[in-house]
């Protein structure tokens, strides 16, 4: 052949590490033959979907060979009536992955840099090299965003950063007061995302809500998703809610559809689902209770965590203890990617899935040795 | 506001015009306070969906809380069985257009350029722009591609080349023949994206198979969707089949859960239910016979076309007598924007529609006064 076509491409894009999902339960199956799989590796809601979700699914389904509503006209209309903002504000997704995408490649060239904490999401850097921007991890503190060290990392060159509020994989959240004493250091050139993902399961009164310093930062973009709390990670449906110039910009830039019918109609039934939102938020608590009381017991450290998952120390290299995991049925994230060699992360399941976690570690750590350890 | 952040964005990015969708039916319900619309805009399928995609997708419904597989390893399996090509040269996306816009994210930068023809799919331009290269279209002939013409426009700074077979919305393609000529002239470090997204629905002793094409020209890029004769818009799902490289390229730069639960399945469904598709092909060839039969008895030009579509030449400025086909409750498309300002542009739908297209749109030319100009 004439041509490398790895070659050919964009250096961004050669240089791209694609992000690794957890391992899907069916991938599990075939390699191992087993089935009875327990998943908490992609802090997934445990419950199952919301059975108003489903019904709305069902109802559209007949309609599958239309296109979507490219302007999503009710379900931008139901987020801005949820939230108190204006439609006009609202940038839709294919899950909030799409729109931290729409943001990089809408803010970024390859002459100017992203920034974002060490051990953050791994979408940050991904997003802004495959423009072949510059990104600058800042190193964290205490597992958290260190916002000073952030604030005074920035240069010229700067023109995103990203705030995980609360931050996946480690679990680590920001207060109100935090955020705008960092807002109001950056420079309004500067775009700020605000990645509230996992913002429904936290109930910390110093917690903040993005959508309420809006008015306050024109600079503040602040996402969020159907993926966690809303139970529809496999419909993939996130947005954005910003400036009205920020969102024009992105939803220029968006793929016309780019927000699946079935996603679009879920989504406006799983914001009128409280029931639902309230019981996967308690299912929640009373897993990541449980599981802080069990790491105790076995003397393990953990980050505390305000969102659907926590990482726990097992003080060893843990890739050797997540293979041990899998071949106990039991899928958990490691993230030595993350700077976290020794971590792993757990999404909170069912209580019996937690307990089926917990009984795969102890047996696992104590073939390996590391029993000897508990209690340190 | 200190900053402005229209003028903030990248140049590419502010100089994009919008996709513009065909009209939903809900929102036209919304206009104009009335039911029972006709809507022949989108080259959807007129059938409703598969039974079999249907139930494919209540069957996964309950594992919606779950992200999708992002290797999609039962969908590639079931498209590489299908079309006899390895998975490795799958690239699954949001939709055709995500692979298109992977694809000049992948190859084209500000200093480059795309190509395309006159009258061509809208979204080749729209994915050019977004990362401010260049996009050259180049005179059609008898609204088709004009490939000898295209051959002779490539410079050094051509790096992708879209050809539309058939082309949307002329209805217009391109022989094996003409299809290898070209091919045979272009430089192999030039992407030539080949989009067959209504390939089903041609019947043309001539028409190539690009799939056949690929293992000749390791540059081409052969794209398809399920949103056309498979009747799985809503659900955006599509794929391209390339040389591995360059499938690996645009794997590394696609969102990893880009295709989302439900779309796989129903798409594995679909590709299995060729009573569907035969039906869908059967219910396009008559619509379009009798489409094309009508408007020779009303004296109206139209271009042959091999899609799921047909323009016609209304004789007049289309935009009014689409005005009037909006109040009549018929959606059809005004194809101003590819410079065909006398042209609409009708999917065929099913025979009811087609008549009610026709009934409609007899009573705007009369109005309108053309009536006079029929049998020119």
């Amino acid at each position: 052949m004439a041509c490398d076509y790895i070659e050919l491409a964009n250096k961004g894009v050669q240089g791209l590490q694609p992000y690794q999902p957890g391992k899907p339960v069916e991938e599990l199956e075939r390699e191992l033959g087993i089935s009875n799989i327990v998943k908490l590796a992609s802090n997934e809601n445990p419950l199952g979907p919301s059975p108003k979700a489903l019904a709305a699914i069902r109802n559209q389904m007949p309609e599958l060979t239309r296109y979507p509503d490219g302007n999503a006209f009710r379900l931008k209309q139901a987020i801005a009536d949820k939230l108190g903002v204006d439609t006009d504000q609202i940038t839709l997704g294919n899950g909030s992955n799409d729109v931290l995408e729409l943001i990089a490649r809408s803010y970024l060239t390859a002459h100017s840099a992203s920034m974002y904490s060490q051990h953050a999401f791994a979408v940050y850097p991904i997003v802004t090299q495959a423009i072949g921007a510059q990104h600058i991890a800042v190193p964290a503190v205490n597992w958290g965003h260190d916002l000073d060290a952030m604030a005074a990392a920035i240069t010229d060159k700067t023109r995103v950063i990203f705030i995980a509020n609360p931050n996946n994989p480690t679990g680590t959240w920001l207060s109100e007061n935090a955020v705008r004493t960092f807002l109001d250091k950056v420079p309004e050139r500067i775009i700020v995302v605000l990645d509230e993902a996992y913002t429904e399961y936290v109930d910390q009164a110093e917690f903040p809500d993005g959508i309420r310093l809006l008015s306050d930062y024109p600079n503040l973009v602040v996402t969020r998703t159907f993926s966690k709390a809303y139970g529809l990670a496999g419909l993939r449906i996130g947005y954005s809610v910003s400036h009205p110039q920020v969102a024009d910009i992105l939803n220029r830039i968006r793929q016309p559809f780019n927000a699946n019918m079935l996603a679009q109609e879920a989504a406006i039934a799983a914001l009128q689902d409280e029931d639902y939102l309230a019981k996967s938020i308690q299912v929640n608590a009373d897993g990541m209770a449980y599981l802080e009381e069990e790491f105790k017991r076995m003397g393990l450290d953990y980050i505390p965590s305000v969102g659907n998952f926590i990482s726990v120390d097992v003080g060893q290299p843990a890739g050797s203890v997540d293979d041990a995991l899998l071949q106990e049925g039991v899928i958990v994230r490691p993230v030595a990617p993350y700077q976290m060699p020794n971590h792993l992360r757990v999404s909170i399941g069912t209580m019996e899935e937690n307990q089926r976690f917990i009984a795969a570690l102890e047996k696992v750590l104590a073939t390996s040795g590391t029993e000897n350890e508990q209690g340190e």
